[in-house]
C-alpha cells in the first residue's frame, strides 16, 4: 500500500525526516512535499537570506508552520513576530499570513495544511 | 478576533513555543493543543521512558508526527522505526499507527491532524 501519492506522482515512506528535503532555488523559495494525504499535507519551505513568501490568504485551509533552522520573520493579520527553532506559527483559514528570511541563515520552516492544496491542471 | 479556539475554551496567540506546552504525567503521557482550527489541529505528546500510545486507527483523520525530543519508537501499518529529532512520521486516515518512549529521556513530539479530531459531549 502505498503510504502516500506526492504531486509527482511518486510514493513516499511513513518514515522520513525533513533534512532530506531541504534544497535552496535562487529565484523563489524551495518547496517539498513530505506526505500528502486527502485531509492533510505537510510541506517544507526553506527560504534563502532574502527570500520571502508574501502575505496571502487560504479561505478554506488552516495553515501551520514550525520553524526548524534560521530565523523567520511571519505576519499573521495583523501581529508580526520573529521566530526561531522550535516556534508554531497558526494561521487560520481566511487570515492573512505570510513570512521573510531577514536573517543570514536558510530558513527551514515546516509547513502543515488541512486539507491539502489542490492540485493544479 | 481569536487566533484559535481551544477545547479548554481558552483562545491562543498565532505564535507559540512548542516547549511553553511540554509536561508529565505519572499515568498516562501528557497531551497539549497548541492550536486548532476548523481543518486542523496540532497537539504536542510528551511520553516519558515506559510511556505509549497504543496502535490505533482515524477512519478520517490523516496524522503526521514530527519527533522534536527524545527518540519514539513508532508503528504504521506493519512497519516499525526509531525516530529522533526532526522525523516526520505519517499516518494516512486509515492506517493502524503508535508510538512507544522505550529511550531514558522524555519524548516530546508534535502531532498534526486534519480535520481536527471531534470535541466530546
Amino acid at each position: 500500500m502505498a503510504a502516500c501519492s506526492l504531486e509527482s506522482g511518486k510514493t513516499m515512506s511513513y518514515f522520513t525526516h525533513y533534512r532530506d528535503h531541504v534544497g535552496a532555488r535562487p529565484d523563489k523559495f524551495h518547496k517539498a512535499t513530505l506526505c500528502e494525504g486527502q485531509f492533510l499535507m505537510l510541506g517544507l519551505n526553506c527560504l534563502e537570506p532574502g527570500q520571502a513568501h508574501a502575505v496571502h490568504t487560504h479561505a478554506d485551509q488552516d495553515k501551520v508552520y514550525i520553524v526548524m533552522d534560521g530565523v523567520g520573520w511571519f505576519t499573521v493579520a495583523d501581529e508580526r513576530q520573529e521566530a526561531a527553532a522550535g516556534a508554531v506559527i497558526w494561521a487560520p483559514a481566511g487570515v492573512p499570513h505570510g513570512v521573510e528570511n531577514r536573517g543570514s541563515e536558510r530558513l527551514n520552516v515546516l509547513v502543515g495544511m488541512g486539507p491539502a492544496p489542490k492540485k493544479k491542471g
